[in-house]
């Protein structure tokens, strides 16, 4: 028998489709520091520029965003939250990105929807500058059901080591500034799929409170803060990357011994696709804000003055609380 | 309601129990190039000591492997399977591995898994000096059924830019040293499942060939062959990591244009696992080249003086085939 991994389950051509859709996407991020090409047993890059260099690395899930994108077999937005979600990720240290790889995991491989997938990756990895430099396929019947897929990024950046940002000298009285998500972003989505179901019809079905389908709403990417914020990074003390565990649970992973994060609700606006699973799913206000981001994306932590500057240039960095002494209480206070 | 999600699938504290778990055991594999713990957002590594860095990296899964170790409740080699299957194939570019970061995912996080799955890849990181300086573990009730879980490995390592191993300097006649694998490695499990079955009384089945049960045969660890070949760098033209494609893919990728590789059947021994399955599974032989191992885990090309020399000092390095010229009949003949 000459077909049995075939009859197995695995597709050998398959994989070679995907691996060249792939390849030619991948190719359109690289820059002069990629050597050798794609098809070796490692990705190359050549690392140079650096006094003091302290690499950056980050790996991430989408998680069961994957479920939505299934479900409405749309999977060209998946790319850019990976990248995204990796990229924010090392930039709170600091770091910028050098390159990415990508890991994609399936039941039945689809050459389409990974080409879908690997669009995004490429195209959030060439807004970063950032090479898209190697990537496994998987197919693998029995762990994935077949439409099913995982999605994992994993992302390498770079910092000088005297420029390392890890909130060492965040005082009382810094203000938070906070810049808007636009959504979910990646994570709390299985919760959100028992508030709103995640067949098609639950996902297709429009909420005059989002102005658009449920899907649309939750499929919105990971917005990336690179870009908007690394020209500013002399002005910044700190930064958290708001994802699992909501504001409660990373805010505190900038902040020094001693020191607590006030915010003031209402200072930023919550979208709608909050309130809407607030009330949809009966959950707690304390609840959704261990969850999800609330609408902040990333907070960055500044001296009055520089928050003041800051916002100036950027516009959508708004304050939203500031750092308090901490001792017994919660560390971080919404109210 | 404010456990709504745990009801949705998701335990925060189980993550939080896990991610301490792998905590302790991530900084058994520290060196001082470690920066800032655990914890933040990013890991931090310091890079110095090289003239003209190269950054290397990969990214890999354990595949279908994991059904087994699920059917059997056994973690303790999965570990050891991803950090040494990254590390061979950054090895093959002559890179010396830096850093390790791990995935995984489950449908319902059980934290005893967890540690297991973190014993491995602690043990395996320090064994070749690695630092398994970050991770993710996810929770994804509806991707992974309760008890199945996914394993992704990404290893960074550094090569000096003209140390840098692609096999350019391969010319005919040289000789192809193979050594040997373990068994499948991490490779071709969807169909090794098809042929013995992955339920727990498939797999502790004893078979007389074996000599043990096929569950003890197929959870054999994935080798790692860069503490044996890394002193013999120099003496070495190129090598391939013998994964998914068998010798038949995974050859080419490291020859000149204009060469191939001719194997000797019988020149090395393959594992009695291999035979059983082709025998039990009605498998062809150019199948099981083309999805096995076939018993070579690694293979080295070299010159003949150096191929001599190298086996002497590595006595499981053996004369496999040589390399010859290449133009229209198939690049790997393995006759």
């Amino acid at each position: 028998m000459s077909d049995a991994y075939t009859r197995a389950g695995v597709n050998i051509d398959a994989a070679a489709e995907t691996k060249k859709i792939i390849g030619k996407l991948a190719r359109t991020t690289f820059g002069p520091e990629v050597l050798g090409g794609i098809g070796f047993f490692g990705g190359l890059y050549e690392f140079k520029g650096y006094r003091q260099p302290v690499l950056v690395s980050s790996v991430d899930g989408v998680g069961t965003k994957l479920k939505i994108a299934a479900a409405l077999d749309k999977y060209d937005t998946v790319g850019f939250d990976i990248v995204n979600h990796c990229v924010n990720d090392i930039f709170t240290g600091g770091a910028s990105p050098l390159f990415f790889l990508d890991y994609i995991a399936m039941g039945k491989l689809e050459p389409a929807t990974v080409g879908s997938i690997a669009q995004g990756l490429a195209a959030a990895c060439r807004e970063v500058g950032c090479a898209l430099i190697g990537g496994e396929t998987a197919e693998m019947p029995g762990i994935y059901a077949i439409g099913d897929c995982d999605l994992v990024g994993f992302v390498i950046g770079v910092v000088e080591k005297d420029w390392i940002l890890q909130g060492e000298t965040i005082s009382e009285g810094d203000v938070i500034l906070g810049l808007p998500s636009s959504g979910l972003h990646t994570n709390g989505y299985s919760l959100a799929r028992r508030i709103f179901g995640d067949r098609r019809q639950d996902l297709e079905t429009y909420y005059p409170e989002l102005g658009r389908t449920v899907g649309e709403a939750l499929l919105e990417p990971h917005l990336c803060y690179y870009r908007t914020l690394k020209p500013h990074l002399p002005a910044i003390k700190g930064m958290a990357h708001i994802t699992g565990g909501g504001l409660i649970d990373n805010v505190p992973r900038t902040l020094p011994d001693g020191l607590g994060a006030r915010f003031h609700r209402g200072s930023w606006p919550v979208p709608a696709i909050f309130n809407l699973m607030m009330a949809r799913g009966d959950v707690d206000a304390d609840e959704m804000y261990r969850v999800f981001n609330m609408g902040l994306g990333m907070v960055v932590i500044c001296s009055p003055d520089d928050a003041g500057r800051l916002a100036q240039a950027v516009p959508e960095a708004v304050p939203v609380g500031e750092i308090v002494p901490w001792s017994e209480r919660p560390r971080v206070i919404i109210d």
